[in-house]
């Protein structure tokens, strides 16, 4: 087990900053990505939808042998973990229980939790939230304009300003602690966000904390990599790979060698 | 022939506007309307995978007994329509053409075109209102954001209209006579984007023009509909028929009656 790859997928770019994240904790762990985007984004698709995307990417990863299953997608972590699951048997982790750990850690009465509109929908940060400690309060709120805007690239831009505001000023008023990053887009806009809350209010990004999980989790298996060969990860998308390479390298502050094309409907070649 | 369908597809809702157009042009006819929920936006999509997503909502469409295929999405228009005019045998006609045709009637020298990234990038705009008008100056621009905000119902709201004036004070400051709202979204902004230009400038939504076009060729073709039997239309969509009720009726401003899900997977059943 320890010299094959985890495998990682996304609706599409976003979910590099886990795969960032991995590389930091784990730098002798190959890694393979697939970005569907082809289908992007999930945040505004239904449940049966997601969990069938969901499904269809794992598959695909499967091909590539690998000895994990990362969701860095909090749309399919909210709605695809248990029925990846129990379909495939290596484990499979999703973004949205580390976040909630993370979140609960530096909670003491009131946290916020922000996403797409399918993460926030499925009540999932709240349940995980609430199975840790109960007596925790939520306030939820979508923000669909968020991925729009970072994907255009307007971050520090005065629209960008004046929308964060708008959604983020109740969040404030009702004096959160805390504030979970609840999509895998939103950590790039993660300076303009301080600066409307202000310095009192934490804010949690999942990535980190889901390499840490996975790191125990290889640790208490024996499987993590025992080689210091260098090995190069390997990126897929289902579209436009010229895009997400140039976007990507953004994303990585690095290069990227190639991205290629993952055809889906090429199962289990 | 007369009394089959209208097929309409677009990658969402936003073909709503061609299917009223045509529904007050032509009350007599039924239509059938697919809306690929499950896969949209096409505007970020690359040329082949709008391509494929579009042979397969036509090959839908076949299975409803249609005798017309109305593109009623632009970045599928700019690529799909000869893809599709090859494949199938009944009438394929895109939104490109007649609202290029519209723009060149209203313009002397200098006409713009707004849309997603997939139709700009085409340059499918451009290069029928050149075959059309060769000494016309065309000045195009992307505008990612304003579907997103039209989803969001961020109509009239100061974020949008900074966002638009930040999109189109280059245009206006190069004298447009004209713009083609290139997107089927765009129309819900009119009155914003008006505001935002002035008078001066006529803008273009090519649902209309289209409506007409099928008009002229079921006429030429002796194919209007001969019954004036009520007919309900159908409404179909590959995802969360709920949302689409509920935004199509705002878009419409009248009751759908039902929406069903399309399995595109069950072709020609």
């Amino acid at each position: 087990m320890n010299n094959k790859s985890i495998g990682v997928f996304d609706s599409g770019i976003g979910g590099l900053t886990v795969y960032k994240a991995l590389k930091e904790k784990m730098p002798n762990e190959k890694v393979v990505y697939l970005g569907d985007t082809a289908r992007l984004p999930y945040g505004s698709k239904s449940k049966e939808t997601i969990i069938r995307y969901s499904l269809e990417n794992a598959e695909f990863l499967l091909t590539k042998d690998v000895k994990i299953i990362v969701i860095a997608c909090n749309s399919s972590s909210s709605y695809a973990v248990e029925a990846l699951q129990k379909k495939f048997n290596i484990p499979v982790l999703g973004v949205i229980e580390p976040g909630s750990e993370a979140a609960v850690k530096c909670t003491n009465k009131k946290v916020g939790v922000i996403g797409t509109s399918a993460t926030i929908a499925s009540g999932a940060y709240a349940k995980i939230i609430h199975e840790k400690s109960k007596d925790l309060e939520i306030i939820s709120k979508d923000c669909p304009l968020f991925v729009p805007l970072v994907e255009e690239g307007w971050i520090d831009h005065p629209a960008t300003r004046m929308i964060i505001k708008e959604y983020l000023e109740p969040l404030k008023k009702e004096n959160i602690e805390t504030l979970v990053l609840g999509c895998t887009h939103y950590p790039v806009l993660k300076d303009v966000i301080k600066e409307v809350l202000g310095d009192d209010i934490t804010l949690v990004d999942s990535a980190q904390t889901t390499a840490e999980r996975v790191y125990h989790i290889f640790k208490s298996l024996g499987w993590l990599a025992n080689t210091d060969k260098n090995r190069n990860d390997e990126f897929f998308v289902t579209d436009f790979p010229e895009r997400f390479k140039r976007v990507g390298e953004i994303f990585l502050k690095k290069k990227i060698d190639r991205v290629l094309i993952a055809d889906l409907s090429l199962k289990g070649e």
